[in-house]
């Protein structure tokens, strides 16, 4: 039999079978590069480099400080944020960028201290994306809350136990090494028959899984711009705050951007009533306005194509591995619905394959201590993709290209 | 006489007196505008839009995430912060470029607070640009200080009466509506013969007066990257941690990028030896690369050949009202130990004033009440730009263009 030959055909097949969501011709991606690290930085969606040119050449170079009303750049925030926010489940209003994720987090978890006083508990994943528990922890310590960490697994029961002291949780929908999913819905019921509240952390989930913060009653959440979104290294994050905590929601880093008035120059801070008032100082426009432009390359594309042409992508790849001689533990369940964009496999010299497998063009991450970790941004990666993808690990395993010097030797980033 | 004739000449005899520090060449700027308003968004420096350019397409679209090594992003922060610190007399390794002056206004507030336990007082600017009352406020009260607002000429009594109540003084080099200088270091002194520290906002003073954190024993300070530096719109912000306080400086918004080993995701945050400390999330970092770019427009260009063309050219303006007919109450003081590089004239119509004068190609702002507020960036204003400055706004208040009603309708932002 021949299995290569196979592969590619059941690649082509599949390509063919999840065409709908697949974008590839929106992106510039270099050549001779297969890029699974759309979860760490996107892909440069195509229009970008000319809106950015755009803005820095006529809007700033020509138009300076007029541009703000009349290329619109003060109601960008609120526009780009209703669109993130269709892509999450949100209705409009309750969605802005601003900021980044971590700064995000402290206005959450300081607000909903003042939302919720005289309870004392904020639950955190344990195994979360690491600056979600530095900020919680910073911000707990500022508001008089104390930090639990809890796996997410466990968190329903606990919940139920710490009863009418919870204050709010943070969780992420994944775990961001393995890719396992969370279920964001249970724990958010969990919280409120106690009365608490809940922020959901989506910078791995955006524009990549079926969310629907409305719907599953989130409270708040937060989400980077430049993961699956493509807005550009650092690009601003986002926060949602549901529409009936607007009101409710005190900014603990009040600036004028979130002001009622913010050019009355007032000496008092009268928060905005709009979501607004989850902004601090001006915003990085040059940068705002490139995660726009890059937003344009998910017109069009339902997200639940999306969510079924990812789940396909990470199935194919890990059905590649054996046949391609392959033999490395998956720590991604293979339950799709447990799955979420990522396939992460164990190495002892995780580092070193990822590093071979870069030299070779596939671009994939390091994760402390052992994980391989492959991102499918199903806009732009193919089954073609996966397969090449796997073909090049069987290629650096088998020639032990991990062991070679040039691959061994720690960058200052990974 | 021939009164235009004469100013002409003297405009371009005082151009050629302080060529040492015009660089207009190194402006992009368009034809048939003077532009005083550098002091809110400064003009597009020549080479932005070409690295701007190189940044989204070589290095995010081709380098892809690889590039925070391999194009230097990772150090940017820091990088763009020395460059900024040896404008306002900061040695290296104390300033660093994240997030806005609001944010970073917020740490110093709640740093301070710990540095200081037990003191209860923080000292304002009642006048101060809004945002500083705003964050001050909400930053003081989830740390349990006390704010009160005292005007600049009045700090150094009040600070002396509070003695060792003070924890920490925000005030900005001047008033952002009239241009009045402040002595911040005599306010500093006050602030050290008690114990407190002490913070400066150098929003309006970043790039343009001779600013010397190190020798003036400053504590902290913050300042945005978009006004006088010109980084572009929302350019993110940048803050001094004086060297001894580095390691007293605690973050309350506790990010990755703060981090000691920010690639071993850690659970616990042990924050960076150096003033990455004061970094939170990812920076943008489209806009941070622009600012840097931006930054090359000072190269060569000693701070007090700025400082001296600056005051010649607000001094200048104001020369040229009278012979031009122009009799409007000047807010700005003459005294040039106490003007920074602005004119503020009042009239009761200057909304309309102002726009009258963009009509006219002469772009100030408007500031309430009743302030036209007109910014000399010297680099790239020349005296030439200030004679037709005054001649335009002559001519606009003896045709009474400020009545005229497109001139009085209010844009959403001015």
């Amino acid at each position: 039999m021949d299995t290569s030959r196979d592969l590619v055909g059941a690649a082509a097949a599949r390509d063919a079978e999840h065409a709908a969501a697949g974008r590839a011709e929106r992106f510039v991606l270099p050549e001779g590069v297969v890029y699974l690290d759309g979860n760490s930085l996107g892909a440069l969606p195509v229009g970008v480099a000319e809106r950015v040119a755009q803005v820095v050449t006529a809007e700033w170079g020509e138009g300076l400080v007029r541009s703000w009303n009349d290329a619109g750049w003060w109601p960008a925030a609120e526009r780009v944020g209703d669109r993130i926010g269709a892509l999450v489940g949100a209705a409009p209003g309750q969605t802005v960028v601003t900021d980044s994720t971590t700064t995000n987090l402290f206005k959450v978890v300081a607000a909903a201290a003042r939302m919720r006083p005289g309870r004392t508990r904020v639950l955190v994943d344990a195994d979360s994306f690491p600056t979600d528990l530095y900020v919680v922890s910073s911000a707990a310590a500022l508001v008089g809350l104390t930090v639990e960490r809890v796996h997410p697994t466990g968190a329903p029961a606990r919940i139920r136990e710490v009863g009418d002291d919870l204050a709010l949780t943070v969780y992420s929908s994944l775990d961001y090494r393995t890719g396992e999913l969370w279920d964001l819905g249970e724990i958010t019921r969990a919280v409120h028959e106690v009365g608490g509240l809940s922020c959901w952390d989506l910078c791995h989930s955006a524009g990549v899984l079926d969310v629907h913060l409305d719907d599953d009653d989130a409270d708040f959440a937060v989400g980077c711009g430049y993961k699956y979104l493509n807005g550009g290294p650092g690009a601003p994050s986002f926060v949602y705050v549901r529409r009936e905590h607007l009101e409710h929601f005190h900014n603990p880093v009040a600036g004028w951007n979130g002001h009622a008035r913010p050019f009355g120059m007032e000496r008092d801070y009268d928060p905005s009533p709009t979501i607004n008032r989850a902004r601090t100082g001006t915003s990085p426009m040059i940068s705002l306005l490139a995660l726009e432009a890059a937003l344009g390359a998910y017109d069009g594309v339902p997200v639940a194509a999306l969510r079924a042409r990812s789940l396909s992508l990470t199935a194919f790849f890990v059905e590649c591995l054996a046949p391609l001689g392959v033999d490395l533990p998956v720590a991604t369940p293979m339950d799709g619905e447990c799955r979420g964009s990522q396939v992460s496999l164990r190495h002892p010299d995780a580092y070193a394959v990822v590093q071979a497998l870069i030299a070779r063009g596939v671009i994939g991450d390091f994760r402390e201590p052992d994980i391989i970790r492959l991102g499918f941004a199903p806009l732009y990666v193919s089954h073609a993709d996966a397969l090449a993808a796997a073909e090049h690990l069987g290629a650096v395993l088998s020639g032990a290209e991990h062991e070679r010097p040039e691959n061994t030797r720690r960058a200052t980033v990974t």
